[in-house]
């Protein structure tokens, strides 16, 4: 039950109140952006206390409205909103930006009321449209989601990305707040206080829009109630603010941007506390939210069936991706695809013929393709998996690093791996995904080699926390496994050994055929190599690799289809780096590759099991 | 001078060529895009034959008019213009896709037509942005720039941030053509047809629009010197067209993008040869440019003074990268400082008050920036050096993979890399930024460890080709270098050694402050180590470190501020991956770190002095 709404003074005396901790926590810690949370503070008082409808009691809940707040440098201003409302205690707001305190110089999920990180700029609408529409079309709850931006960082692509995609889905559960200061770090914004530019361009993409003060309570409350109310598309509130406000002598001055106000602290708290007309305790009323929103599980998601392919078939591993996406579906109906207008190339379209609540499709807009997949599967709701060409997730390479201090679990494919996709040429070509995935905190990243594999790998990512990469090719290629193989993270496996093998290939995807073809090839001259699949590059199999290289004469040789930084290669040494004796050969692609026949791009660039054998050759007399 | 303009009929059947040209040439390969080459076909005949002003006999002569195909995807279009022009063989054509024809499935750089590599989408919107702002405040030339993009790539962010900035810096001289021809990969694109909505958004952006019937010759015709004639503001040509225009029962029809026409090409090309009206060789007048720009030199650019610091100051190695830029500005006026509202932070700022021409303030939208500066660098007519903090390169990384696939000279430097900024967090901290420039194919890659090798890199950069990378830190840290110092790509420099070393630490930037103190600390105790600063981490200096390691025991400790992946442990690890016998311990940053004080930090992820004796110590057991 609502009680009464909290009054606009008292709204007035919290958003004050707000500016006080964001001026005396940032002085404490020595840095940190108190004119940035001074301009946000009113908009900040009656979203947490009169608009937004949230459990202070368990701030993570399914049900309640969520809130992101982009520019994430207004950190101060949030925390203290969240002092205000009882979960921070104001003592803990004392250790901003300390070691060990989670209240960090920008928002990250180590407290439980922040659902993503933020910090980069641009980035939170996407996750705000990412949840929007995951309660309007696959949770169909009444919760409301808010994300406020800053001016400065509308000049971000992405922001455009994700405003597009919430019109075209009609996100009516979703309001941006644009918090229009005027001021960057530098200088005034491209825009500064032309509101109407920013009412024209989002009126323009079909947002309903609200220009407002962003400092009057009254309005404000109005314009978020009038939002509420608007069916069918989403809602930009434009608020006209003023950076620094109720700091005398600095609201709406250049060259405080990010800097406490050291000397000036004591004249502007004075100043602040001035403004409040209610001492003491402010009453305050937060509405429940609308309607509880059932659990779900999310966890031991498994194939509804297993593999189901025959040894020695040709076929892509892309192509198995979209199989083992319905089955995870089919067991459990909180698997979600989504794509970026490539679905019939990443075989994720199995997801969007399976059901319409089980496929996302963004279109050409790959930054805002992951922020979504993290709005979707943030507090759990969901088990997302994204999928565009391998090469184009280097678009989103910041949402990934974003994602990964997000706590985000989400799962990407990347198809087209290398330069065995041939004839589209090297922008189309993946040859440095693995560096970056693997650069990524806390990822797993999979390189399946064969369909099979393909499959356990979906399903084991669906099942592993982290940022997950899954990384498919073009061209078809053997089956490898029998269908009941076991696969683990970080465990490789040996589709080819003996006890004479004198070297070990450790080869992944197209580069373990060729591998495969050129161990034969050379056991026939009575040559003995080894062959191993590392199945995850990380983590990588260390102990497998080591074992291994020390019954195959200590000799390794890496073949990758990938640029020589970061991938296959670089994994292996260093899980050898305080070996003695093991030696490495490495082959990769050592620089832009171009167009051609994949056959003839994989002798060009020496990776096909001609050019394993003659490199296991000088391998051998070293 | 202008002969008589070419005709219509004469540009129709240029046009109808240009699509025989697509399909024969997609259907020999194969593979390719003959739809959507068909549905430009008409706006690149007046675009090449009658409106552009260029010199055939210099592709890239620089008085020429540029353009940028946005959409790479319809490269055979754009290279069947080209042999009309004369410029590219017929014969050639026929071996489109082919390993070693230079006719790509996506333009690169390795025809002489084309300035910059697309294909992935969204991207060359930025780059013809600053080839228009080289030529209207920079050259002051009255050269054109006209840029195609496709409307399925009009989603990616990259091109509302080229449209702002191109709107805000008014740039009259930049023609967008927009291909609306309605449909995606897998499916309408959000927009289609309705060419109304694309107008809006544009002029919301303040661009001059015009919306044009895209198969009509005429109104094409119009609609550019319409362009020419406008002041003050860009111009977008929103043009209505058909994906497979002229290919009966294949034009406006889903499921034929990126396919050839197989068997339908017979009866594709008899009807498309049906509609020529001038048999034979066409009479056509391309227009000469208006004006000759004068060439200009980007060679052998020097520092105007020698660096000028005292060993032992301190400063960090930020604070020098603007007095370098500032030094080669002096003796090169087209050195040109490109900064996104972070300036002041990276120490850019020295470039804008050194003059209107050398900086160019991008705002915050990393992607347009890094595509920016590759425009302006294009045909060699500026050096640009892009900078802001290292963790938001990771934004472009999509756009600088391309850059390198695009041959582009430009220089980036990123700011504010590691746990050692401190307070504001992760999201501000680099820690993956060298494992993705090492991953760039071609790429140099500084990591200046004090303001004199700063100082030096910056100067080396200017003279590198491709990508390279200069990583400065926040902190101060103390002059190592003497301000003769020599630097060397891929030579490192060794600041402590004896003849008495046990281990060798390499580091770079603060761990090497750190790597320094805890040597000399360890020497008190009579455990001597050397100390190795690699300078560039790409190249490395592999016989540098085999050397120097086995002067030292055969052990190296690798004590880096970044993720484990991919940065300077890997690069060593690499250099020694055909060594036996030399061990490497590495310590890097191993998750998501958090805030706090920088000593804090560098002591908890135990990258600090005292944390390096004892990983000297533990190494020293193995």
């Amino acid at each position: 039950m609502a009680g009464t709404a909290t009054d606009l003074q008292t709204l007035k005396d919290l958003a004050t109140r707000i500016r006080i901790h964001s001026v005396e926590s940032t002085t404490l810690a020595g840095s940190g952006h108190p004119t940035t949370s001074s301009s946000i503070a009113d908009i900040l008082s009656v979203l947490f206390f009169r608009t937004m409808r949230y459990k202070v009691s368990a701030p993570r809940d399914p049900s309640s409205d969520r809130f992101v707040l982009s520019k994430g440098h207004a950190a101060p201003a949030l925390y203290g909103a969240w002092v205000e409302n009882g979960v921070v205690a104001a003592a803990d707001l004392k250790k901003l930006r300390q070691l060990g305190c989670d209240l960090e110089g920008h928002p990250t999920p180590r407290l439980n009321f922040i659902d993503v990180g933020t910090g980069s700029l641009g980035q939170g609408l996407a996750v705000a449209a990412g949840m929007a529409y995951l309660g309007k079309y696959i949770e169909e709850a009444p919760y409301r989601v808010y994300c406020l931006i800053g001016d400065g960082e509308s000049a971000e692509g992405s922001i455009w990305e994700s405003v597009n995609f919430a019109s075209h889905y009609g996100l009516d559960n979703l309001v941006l707040i644009l918090d229009a200061n005027r001021l960057g770090q530098t200088q005034p914004t491209m825009v500064g206080h032309q509101i109407d530019i920013y009412k024209r361009r989002l009126e323009a993409f079909d947002f309903n829009t609200i220009a407002v003060d962003g400092h009057d309570i009254g309005a404000l409350v109005q314009a978020f109630d009038a939002a509420a109310s608007v069916k069918g598309r989403p809602t930009a509130i434009i608020a006209k603010t003023y950076k620094g406000r109720d700091f005398p002598d600095i609201e709406d001055k250049e060259n405080w941007h990010g800097k406490p106000l050291g000397g000036e602290t004591e004249k502007i708290l004075k100043h602040l506390k001035g403004l409040i007309r209610n001492q003491g305790k402010l009453k305050y009323n937060i509405p429940p939210p609308l309607a509880e929103v059932a659990p779900v599980s999310i966890n031991n998601v498994r194939l509804s069936s297993p593999p189901n392919y025959k040894q020695g078939q040709m076929m892509a591993t892309r192509a198995a991706y979209g199989n083992a996406l319905v089955k995870l579906a089919e067991t459990n109906p909180r698997v979600v695809a989504l794509d970026g207008d490539m679905s019939n190339s990443t075989f994720s379209e199995a997801m969007k013929k399976f059901g319409p609540k089980n496929f996302i499709e963004c279109f050409i807009a790959e930054q805002n393709l992951v922020g979504v997949a993290m709005g979707i599967s943030c507090r759990d709701r969901t088990i997302a998996f994204v999928s565009t060409f391998a090469a184009f997730f280097t678009r989103a390479f910041d949402q990934i690093r974003m994602a990964a201090i997000s706590q985000s679990n989400i799962n990407i494919c990347g198809s087209h791996c290398g330069v065995s996709i041939g004839e589209d040429g090297p922008s189309q070509m993946a040859l440095e995904d693995l560096a970056m995935f693997r650069s990524v905190p806390g990822s797993t990243v999979f390189y399946p080699s064969d369909v099979v594999s393909v499959e356990r790998a979906v399903e084991l990512a669906a099942n592993t926390k982290g940022i997950t990469f899954i990384r498919t090719a073009r061209a078809p290629t053997a089956v490898v496994y029998p269908n009941d193989q076991v696969f683990e993270v970080g465990k490789a496996l040996v589709p080819i050994s003996s006890n004479k093998d004198q070297a070990l290939i450790i080869a992944a995807g197209i580069t373990l055929h060729e591998s495969l073809i050129a161990a034969k090839d050379m056991a026939k001259a009575g040559i003995h190599v080894r062959v191993m699949d590392p199945f995850t590059i990380k983590p990588i199999d260390k102990q497998g690799i080591i074992n291994n290289a020390h019954q195959a004469g200590n000799r390794i040789l890496v073949v990758e289809d990938h640029y020589p930084e970061g991938g296959i290669g670089e994994a292996v040494l260093s899980a050898l780096a305080e070996e003695r004796n093991i030696i490495v050969k490495h082959v990769a692609i050592p620089r832009v590759p171009r167009s051609g026949r994949p056959a003839d791009l994989l002798n060009y660039y020496k990776i096909d099991a001609k050019n394993i054998v003659n490199h296991v050759d000088e391998l051998l007399k070293k």
